[in-house]
Order: structure tokens, then sequence, then C-alpha cells
């Protein structure tokens, strides 16, 4: 193993040894200590300024979405192995019993339940969408949301949970206005990331389609340029973290939810969203557990 | 259809023809509008004042957990009814295929699915308890956490959602230092939402166990008093809705984690927890949609 590997082992190690997180003895699902807690309001207080400055609109959704919605947007089509579908228990006395049995055994509850009404939510921008059919405002719209959200992808990187924030912003307009406003924000991006002190690259990007038939899509998604990341440098250069991304969905959304213009013609709309679990993993390999011995910029910048 | 039940359902479709809470085509499913983002702050900021004058400690859980805590703690025994396990797709390019047929005629996805290792959050403190096993402190400890809960209990009562915020607090301690907590939080508790303008009754209660094995329990619970609510009348005097509780579960967290004083002994837990969405919904009903013209003292109590 190399040195930079052995380093990297030992800081996730120290996470939890120093109870900065806490294991749950499931990959991907960790909890935050009141230090974690603290980084993470501020974190978000610096985003708030941002969204003021723009005078976004805050909206919030819970972290459970209804069936149709995945089914609308094609999210079983294009992504079905990060999804979470969610079940309960509809039976009677009797059958409680066998259920009982089963979890007693240990064994695979899944005959005792059957499929809800909803799933969890996979971004926290999905379920506005269709709140925004209709007419937008002259001049479009935009809105900040930020949630917990689900991807089944296991993983013992402390910056991939399965469960975890995504702070939004979405901006519905003419795809002048769009593309302008996503345009503004790589620069920005960038900029508001490296005033945290992080080692940041932008680059294009794709979504991780599933299987063969996704292949097409993510090369597609690279060629038109629909989506930037903002890679951070966690686990060394040559396998940096994407933290932030840039997200162009054209008339994507529009069409499926009806999303006009003022003037009735198809809306664009675009996102970009701030990995809020992965800064902070990056904040702390960055600068330290200490969170008073950070630069002073660092510091400033979060209001700390 | 009596006057006052015509009145409440009018006051139901405003809260969605006003725009202050969003429909998702699922019942127990809701977003939040900006006006709706402000006041659930203040109502999170009203209870950190309480917090912070306490000394507890913030920490943060995802709205996910491990299936084994349900089944450590019992859940599926006594509340499978209100459970969500979460399902993914784990096939390959074949098995999407038929997915993508089934998802494409909206039919049951779940043959396609398998269990994952992770289930919905159904209280905010449960994933707490596994993290305090070993000794506490001496004089035990007070933590402060907030989470979206889940509980499958589709409704059209906006009181009563599928997906929802409980802000907690936990003690910890000696059996006396954790009945003191309690008790203290019964009058605190009782003052801080009339605070606010509610109409609020104290009631012994019982959780919704179970089927017949259910109604033992539940009995008990009343008899031994572990649960406290405070009613508030949002729908009528004669059908009040639970807005906070109290709950004292002598050892039963500690048992099965582990936790002990410092001194070596059983420790005990208790906690508190508001309805965040409960409360808003409470404050709308009694005091109106303008929160500009609400009265001064309740505006206040909320620095909004």
């Amino acid at each position: 193993m190399s040195d930079l590997n052995t380093q990297h082992l030992a800081f996730k190690q120290q996470l939890f040894d120093h109870k900065l997180l806490f294991g749950s003895g499931v990959n991907g699902i960790v909890g935050r200590s009141s230090k974690i807690v603290e980084l993470v309001a501020a974190l978000h207080g610096m985003v708030d300024k941002e969204s003021v400055k723009d005078g976004a609109q805050k909206v919030a959704f819970p972290p459970v979405v209804p069936r149709e919605l995945l089914r609308t947007v094609g999210y079983m089509n294009n992504f079905p192995q990060l999804s979470g579908s969610i079940h309960s228990f509809s039976g009677d006395d009797r059958q409680h019993l066998a259920l009982q049995e089963t979890v007693k055994n240990g064994e695979d509850w899944s005959p005792h339940l059957s499929q809800t009404d909803v799933t969890l939510t996979p971004a926290s921008c999905y379920p506005l969408y269709p709140t925004l059919a209709g007419n937008l405002p002259e001049g479009g719209a935009l809105f900040d949301l930020n949630c917990y959200c689900f991807r089944h992808e296991p993983s013992n990187d402390p910056a991939r949970l399965m469960s975890f924030e995504i702070r939004e912003n979405v901006r519905a307009g003419s795809p002048e206005e769009v593309q302008k406003w996503r345009h503004s924000w790589l620069d920005r991006g960038h900029n508001l990331l490296e005033s945290l002190g992080l080692s940041v690259v932008l680059d294009t990007a794709s979504d991780p389609f599933f299987g063969r038939g996704g292949r097409m899509m993510k090369a597609s998604q690279k060629e038109l340029e629909l989506k930037f990341e903002l890679l951070v440098d966690i686990w060394g250069k040559d396998n940096p973290t994407a933290c932030a991304s840039f997200n162009y969905h054209q008339d994507h959304f529009s069409h499926l939810f009806g999303i006009h213009l003022a003037d009735g013609a198809d809306a664009h709309t675009a996102c970009l969203g701030f990995g809020i679990d992965r800064l902070v993993i990056a904040l702390l390999k960055t600068h330290g557990f200490d969170m008073n011995a950070w630069p002073a910029s660092v510091r400033e910048k979060l209001a700390l």
C-alpha cells in the first residue's frame, strides 16, 4: 500500500476515533458530532449569503417523494442502481406473527412488505419542478433548497455517503437567462470553494447512467457540456472528488411538467448543487481537525 | 357536514390554494413555501434558545438508519404498519429491461428490487442511543437533535404527514436525573406552546402499538405514565393534536445498547419531541395566514 493510501486510511479512521463522525455499522450512514453540526451550519450560512444576494426564494421538500415522480423523470431507466423505494407492512395479526419470526431470524423481510407510493429523494431539486407547472413570472425564477438525498452506493469513503445533504439553487427562465446564470456560477462557485482554502478544478462531467444503454447518455451529456463539476483534491490530485455540480437541463423538466415563460414559450431550467457532507470532509482533510487553527481567511469566510 | 368540519376543510384547501404548502399528489408528502421555511426556522430558533440555556449538545443523523437498528429496538414488533424499509435495484442489463417495462406500465416494481441494509428513521433519537454505548460523564448527558422522520400513515390531515421533522432533546443519566428533567419539561413545554398563543392541554398518552398484542403495551405505558403529550386544539377541542411528547424509556435503550452511568450502573433515558410541522399548522390555524398580523407576543417569541 502506498504512503498516500496509508495516510488516507488513517484520516478516515481518525474521523470516527476522534468522534467527529459517528459510525452506524452500515457504510455510508454516519452521524454528526456537535463540531460537524457547527461546520454544516457555517457552510449553509455561506451559501445563504449568496442566495440572499441573488434574491433566491427558499423552499423545502421532505427527503421522500412520490414514486410517480421518479417514473415521470425516468429515474428508474437511468439510475435504478441508486434508487430507494419505500416498502411497508400492511398485513393483519397473523401476517404480523410471520413477519416477526423473519425479523427475529435476521432474514430478508421483503416478502412481508409491500411497495408504498413513495421513494427516497435522489436530488433536492426533483420535487420542485412539478410545483412550477404553469407560467413563470417575467424574468423567470430562482429557488434555494436543501434536502437529504439518497443514493444506494455503499462505500467506506466518508465523502460518498448514501444519505447526504445537497444544497441547491435552481434557475428557471428563458434559455439565455438560464445559460447566463449557470455560466456565471462556474467562476463564482470556483472562487467560493477556493476561498475555503480548497484545491479546486472545474471539469465537464456526466451522471452515472446505468448499464450499456447509459454509455451513450454519458457521452452525449459530456459533448453537450450539460454538466460541470468542481472537483476538490481530498484523496489525491489523481482522484479528485466532485463537491459541486452545475447542470443544464435544457427543456427536459419543463416539457415533463409544463413549465412555461411569461409569454407561454417553453422554459429552460438549470441547477447547481453543493455536496455539504463532501465539503465537510474536504475542509477537515485540508485544514485538520482543530477548527480554531484553520486559516483566518477560511474561518472568516465561514463566520466561525 | 357540521359547520366546523366545513371550516376545517376550507382551511386545509387554502393552505394549498394560497401556496403556503405544495401538494405532491401523495397524501402526507408536502413541500414548504418560503413563508413556511421562515416559520420552521423561527420554531427551531425558539427551541435553540432553550437548548443553549440547558447546555445541550447538538448532534445530527440522516433520515435513514441501519435496518439492524429497527430490529434491535423491536420496531417491527411494535409499529410494523408505520415502518419504511428501503429497497433498491441490483440487477444486470437484462433485468433492467424487465424493470423498465414494469415501471412503464405503472405496475408494482417490488419483484425487481431487493431489500437494502437501511430503513427510514422513525424517530430522531433512535440513532443516538447506539453511539452512547459505554459510560456517561458524571451527571449524565443532554442532546439536541432534529431529523425528518417517516411514518407510513397516509392522511389528508396536513398535521399528520408521512415525512415530518421531530426536534428532540434526549436526557441520559441516573433515574433521578432523568425523571427530574422530564418532569420539569412538562410545565416548561406547556408554557412554551402557550406563549405561542396556542390552546394546550397536557395528558398521558400511549404509542400506536400494532394489533391485538399492542393493546396491553398501550395500557401498561399509560398506567406507568411513561408518555405525556401536549395536545393542541387545531381541529376542535374534542379532537386535539399531539404537538409535543415527553417519553421516559427507563432502562430500555440502556439495556439494548449498554449505556452506563459514570459509576457503571445502568443509565436511564428520556426524550422530548416537538412536532415542527404540526406546530406550523397549529399556528396558521390559530393566528391566520398573515404572519405580520399575528399577536405581538407570538411574533416576539418566534423572533419574527
